[in-house]
């Protein structure tokens, strides 16, 4: 199934399916027991991120060799862990807003990414075993502040990551059984009409399973966590010159399957 | 007001306040907008930590001198921010659990930090007004596997500090009325009955309110959000020879006004 959440016009929030046309067949139910259709469809207000706020967004850094090279980072032997603020989460369709102080100097970049939603609490679970805990997939957008990424937070990546907006997920999310493979979905990124990533998720150096037996040693994947991926080469900072996003631009980030993520920016 | 949350033997969680003698008044109400005491006493069966599992769990490196000094770090320029998995909040009086991965070679270090627990959702706040936005205070271990903190993820500190069990707070949460001054606080963290750490919240390079203004700027903090505010110096593996813990370890980690913090320590 394909999952959207939104706001109907008198502000309800719903899950929906079979969206088109700027309307929805509501889904009753939970979305980690089970959503069904009902013969009820509402107009679209609103698109919202289709999951809620997660317990935790954790996210890979450095999980595509080329984008590793581009960086001039090292291949990581294990994923890089680093996580964004909860409050990041954005949907589809709304636009990303950079704060003051991540526009002088302008330093804000796109990351098209692989979103893994985890449906079951996940502990010690084997990479064999991992996709069971999988409840779908969407777009993600790891939007970075470069500076505050590497140096206005003694190098640890979380502040340039988590400021509010910076993580647009959507439109759908893409049920587990309609995804038979998660490593073979391309993806790409393209600014104002300019293809800057395109890539295949064939080329991650730890797949998803791979990431989910990682990230699950010892600690407890809640359901609901998002997991974004990490991002292939082509990002902003290691172009020559290098590409920041500004007011005015336009972003679609799509997955084979999965969809098209689409946000404009904009300065608060 | 001193409020814990816990266990009844049957299995129902309460709020709690004038806890002694194993048992508690009952509080009703929201841990946000109000608790009321009742007339009602139960016994405390299993005491939890003190707030529900946390939106997010955020947390200050390097936030003492003298701790960034024995680390061998320079002292921040600006606050170094890094996260912890929420699942891993856990309960004074309960054993942290050391997992496989984090006992061979032994690396689990202690430290006692003052955490603070955000009661209003807090962006872009003014240093002068963020101490309006602080529900109350706790005890914290940021109880730290230093393999994984360093080496193990690409240098990012997530994954090191997010193992299940490495958030004990409690056992009171501390509401902010009755703490005029979060700078004038003896920390201390006695392990098996031997002093590691001692010192004073007035050491600290950023102060609360300051932490609060820096993390808001751009990035909604909700309410119940966990901020571990750093550690004095005196940690394990700073010592020579270094200290790590292992099963059958007892720490007791007092803040003056606060509260005593308490957790053996067992293998998985």
């Amino acid at each position: 199934m394909r999952i959207i959440r939104f706001h109907d016009s008198n502000g309800n929030i719903h899950y929906g399916t079979n969206y088109k046309d700027g309307s929805a067949t509501i889904l009753t139910g939970d979305l980690f027991t089970g959503l069904t259709p009902t013969n009820d469809r509402q107009a679209v207000q609103t698109l919202l991120a289709p999951i809620p706020t997660p317990p935790a967004i954790l996210c890979i850094g450095l999980n595509y060799r080329q984008h590793a090279e581009e960086t001039g980072a090292d291949i990581p032997e294990r994923p890089v862990l680093f996580m964004k603020n909860p409050a990041a989460l954005h949907a589809s369709g709304s636009p990303i807003v950079l704060p003051p102080c991540c526009t002088d100097p302008h330093q804000v970049d796109f990351e098209v990414e692989l979103a893994v939603v985890i449906g079951d609490a996940a502990k010690n679970v084997a990479e064999s075993d991992a996709l069971n805990y999988v409840l779908g997939y969407s777009v993600a957008n790891d939007v970075s502040a470069r500076w505050w990424q590497k140096k206005g937070s003694g190098g640890q990546w979380n502040k340039g990551k988590s400021f509010d907006t910076f993580c647009p997920v959507g439109p759908e999310l893409v049920t587990a059984d309609e995804v038979p493979n998660p490593q073979a979905l391309q993806l790409s990124t393209v600014l104002n009409r300019r293809e800057m990533q395109n890539s295949n998720t064939a080329d991650m150096i730890f797949s998803v399973a791979k990431l989910i037996e990682f990230l699950s040693m010892g600690m407890t994947l809640l359901p609901g966590t998002l997991l974004l991926t990490g991002t292939p080469s082509g990002v902003g900072v290691a172009r020559d010159p290098q590409v920041f996003i500004k007011e005015g631009d336009q972003i679609e980030m799509a997955i084979s399957q999965i969809g098209t993520l689409s946000n404009s920016v904009i300065h608060q």
